[in-house]
């Protein structure tokens, strides 16, 4: 995690770097720094806590105007959250900001004392501060090339040499690095959005390659120190996108954009009323010899993966697994060149499931990826890329690019269904018009947004809850849980309802709360009779149904009807309600809904 | 679930009845109660609470010594634990018990209805009792045929009818009923342990077959009234091995059994140095066509099967998933005749897990099946069957049930995979002197005792926990957690370690325990990461470790070294870890550890 910047131009560069923060605090705020070139050298401020109090810190010391320098915001790893595990680090000549891990860091640090070289804190980054300084005899590239064959890790670093002033040398492998040349400077980041008000055209920095830094321009060479030209990407929203809009969180306005950004996933990928992948440059022909699917991602793009395997399987009938990337990529995975990898990330940048796709590559699988942003590592290295279009998520927990992601598993089910003629053309056409009504239908369910408020505040006093479903309804509620707990710190699980009675029956007791999903008809006796176990046991029950009948109403205190679609849709009126479930919930307890303890936006470390 | 019983001899049958509910207790214990022939007619007596409740009752009651009678011990499913919820359930002539769920019983009610029956419960029960009343004029047979018929669901049902004394009528469908006749007179019930005092030959009731049940005998007729004689079968352990044998629990004494257990379990199937399953009847070549394999079943034998899907991935180079059975059997699962598919089951009578069996029988699948209760629905109606040989295992929470249950699934690896040749005949033999060699490494990990006690002393007050592993730890993490959870009402939750940060990392604060499993040297670096990450929130770290060096003492509070196996077989060592760590938890705590609330031993409703 963490959100690193450089800049180095003609701006006042502490102004730069805390905007920039500000920007990029989504990706870890437990403590944020910079470091700049000041007129009597390198100075650094950093401190725990937000970019605010940085700024706070920065608006009271005595500092010179710089135009050169680093900043970081943090999301801890290694060492606790304190002043001095803060970035950036220096040792003698060398001060650097780092997101990623070095795992490493243990050997290399016996290796350095044998230096009479000692770090000050508990992070494995000051150990590459003195590594390099080590290292260093006045030409940075020598020393930079030098030190990361020693690095066993990810990591993106941007460096200040002392004597090599107004100068950012950057380096990355695994975490992500950004950058663009504006009239103002050059500026490089984690991430787009940091670099979008001084330019809508960037690059990505390629791994094993060093970008140096000027106000004059970024010149990027391979380590053979010849210069390489990067390709240019565009980005064609602007920074009002990343703004509220009104809303009180960026959570919220995330949930109410979900009818745009479903709609803006589909629409171009229908032709004649039915899927049409031609505009993605995503062949039929891939999924000619394909025997076996495995869907692998973490949080909650692994969740919509256990939706789209269902919708996979019942209409291709071709076995499909859903693996946790954190998992799959040490188990030595069983795939072969019949096997479709199908992985699933909104930044794209998830380090698991960035080395899942590799591992899928090396074993000959092809790749398929669905990904929210453009350019990203996933996306440019998947032999295909189905794009959700969902625009930037900026709260921390996922609302419109998880049903993004599940329009996009729906799309590819029909699509391939209709290629391989397990369905007809005619059941293709209906299944893309029952998806184009779940749009009006979320606008719908956008309605009881009052109604969850009122539920929420049943809920402000609660430790523990369930939730239980069966199929699809298990499927998202594995998702209703950890959005529930990733923001309200309520200790919720998912549970296949038949599960239950085989353990956590045990933790049913008077007053707890249970989730109850029951929007498919196949198994909603059985749910029914579920709920009755656990309504034997004193739980509160929230029922959440799809026009089903038979729930007499001594089973639940609240029955949340969904706006009726057909059953295999409901995931995406469902997902709104367990959205809104956690998001009152979490206002009422009085949360940061947006940027949740302990956690970040985008995983790029394992 | 719930247990029945009924006698009809020569005994005093209310002392018969309520040893046999407290044989029978394991399998609920929400209510008690018994139903008999007095000298004024049929007497009933029940209550809330357990056997010993009902005892002290019966023993207060003014009752003559009837000598027919049936008895129940309840787990609640339809209705509250109350009074009138208990079975026996009487309307007109007739006094049943139940064990099941009738999922069409609301149905009927308001058929009965129209003919003013109305229920005074709120269970499924009464409902058929009902029914029976309108449908008997004189002749049990024709009335018992008639509504079943009727009935939907899963039902083991013992009946008398008022007017026709001195006589047990039974049928079932789904739940289990096991009878014997012994010179005392005639008994059946739920399980075997009820009916050893009186007889070791017994035989299961077929399904769709009538049980008539005199002092002189059973009679067993079809629906043609024709009279079959079912097979006979025979246990060879007696009534004491079902006792306590001098532990403080059932549970602990299952505990310590764990070397004996695994030793029973594999050395009859090693020959030569190498697994054999000849003495099973199960030839090799019922793995030659397989090229896929599903492992299916509920709670603890499922997760058995994460940790078998590992180890015959890794040497069969074959795809496994393990399905969730309550899920499995209503997802349309995708099988065929090349699928093998493993169901594993304690009791064998897991009503979901016997569904599942059925669905893949149905579709031509080969079904070898794990059981421990011989002659038990899901051992009887599978292709093939590895037994468990654990014994009778009475505590709720599973424990020497679980580790024979990994025993046969890595035998199956072994066998399989020299089968098909993915193994050498010396790494065959070098596998399974590895397996054998956990028995000592068990016996010194029972030694482990007093340690483990003194740390569970400290989550006396703890109210949640999680456990974090990857690969073979994670697989277990989940039955870590399952087993404290079942039995310390600690909510407690088992993690990929590497999923934490998506999530549930918001929920690790100052002094949260976290469970780490550390045994699996591949991914020990990044487990070390990843405890770092959570102890960057003061998080209270129990490590357990299989020899891994490299981890700094300021990473946990307590680091459990067990005795050293190879990776792979460390799930077994860690087990028992896992075992003492949930039941130690739940004596300092003070709940009863054999029967924890809510929860029954063996599941045979949905």
């Amino acid at each position: 995690m963490c959100g690193i910047i450089g800049f180095t131009g003609e701006l006042a560069v502490k102004n730069v770097l805390l905007e920039g923060l500000q920007a990029l605090e989504y990706r870890g705020y437990d403590s944020a720094g910079i470091a700049f070139f000041d007129k009597d050298g390198i100075k650094t401020i950093k401190t725990t806590g937000k970019v605010m109090d940085l700024k706070n810190m920065v608006d009271q010391a005595s500092v010179s105007e710089g135009t050169c320098g680093i900043g970081h915001t943090r999301w801890a790893t290694h060492g606790g959250v304190t002043n001095t595990n803060s970035h950036p680090h220096t040792y003698g000549k060398v001060t650097l900001i780092h997101n990623g891990i070095i795992e490493n860091y243990h050997e290399l640090e016996t290796e350095l004392a044998a230096t009479g070289r000692y770090p000050v804190s508990q992070t494995d980054t000051e150990i590459v501060s003195m590594l390099l300084d080590s290292l260093y005899q006045g030409d940075a590239y020598e020393a930079i090339k030098k030190a990361v064959v020693r690095l066993e890790g990810a990591y993106a670093f941007c460096i200040l040499f002392a004597d090599d002033p107004d100068v950012i040398y950057c380096i990355r492998n695994g975490s992500p690095l950004v950058a663009c040349h504006s009239p103002e400077g050059s500026v490089i980041a984690s991430d787009m959005v940091a670099l979008i008000k001084y330019s809508k055209d960037y690059f990505v920095l390629p791994e094993e390659h060093i970008a140096k830094l000027t106000k004059n321009g970024i010149v990027v060479t391979n380590f053979n120190e010849e210069v390489v030209t990067p390709d240019m990407l565009h980005v064609n929203w602007d920074v009002t996108a990343a703004q509220k809009g009104g809303y009180p969180h960026f959570m919220l306005k995330e949930i109410h954009e979900q009818p745009e950004s479903i709609r803006a996933t589909i629409l171009p990928r229908i032709r004649k009323g039915v899927p049409d992948f031609t505009a993605d440059n995503i062949p039929g022909s891939i999924f000619d010899g394909v025997n076996r699917i495995i869907i692998t991602a973490c949080g909650t793009a692994m969740h919509a993966g256990l939706v789209g395997r269902i919708m996979i399987e019942q209409l291709l009938r071709i076995p499909v697994t859903v693996e946790i990337a954190s998992e799959f990529r040490y188990q030595n995975p069983i795939m072969d060149k019949n096997t479709l990898v199908i992985t699933i990330s909104q930044s794209g940048e998830t380090a698991d499931t960035l080395a899942a796709l590799r591992l899928a590559k090396e074993k000959h699988a092809t790749t398929l990826s669905v990904v929210n942003v453009k350019g990203s590592s996933i996306a440019r290295e998947s032999d295909y890329v189905l794009y959700t279009h969902a625009g930037p998520e900026i709260a921390v927990a996922s609302t419109k690019a998880y049903t993004a992601q599940l329009a996009c598993l729906y799309m590819i089910a029909f699509q391939v269904a209709l290629y391989r003629g397990t369905i007809t053309v005619e059941q293709g056409a209906q299944y893309i018009k029952e998806l184009q009504a779940v749009i009006p239908a979320i606008e719908e369910t956008l309605t009881y947004a009052d109604t969850m408020n009122d539920i929420c505040k049943s809920l402000v006093n609660t430790e523990d809850l369930f939730f239980i479903g069966r199929g699809l309804d298990y499927a998202l509620s594995c998702e209703g849980s950890i959005k529930l707990k990733e923001i309200s710190y309520i200790h919720s699980e998912a549970y296949a309802a038949g599960e239950l009675k085989h353990g956590t029956l045990s933790l049913i007791t008077e007053g707890v709360p249970v989730v109850a999903l029951v929007t498919q008809e196949n198994v909603s006796a059985k749910m029914i009779s579920n709920i009755r176990e656990v309504r034997a046991r004193g739980a509160m029950v929230i029922m959440i149904t799809n026009g089903i009948a038979d729930a007499d109403d001594t089973i639940y205190d609240y029955n949340i009807k969904l706006p009726k679609t057909s059953d295999s849709f409901a995931p995406f009126t469902a997902a709104i309600i367990l959205q809104m479930l956690a998001y009152y919930t979490s206002v009422h307890r009085g949360h940061n809904v947006d940027q949740p303890r302990n956690l970040a936006k985008s995983v790029t470390v394992e």
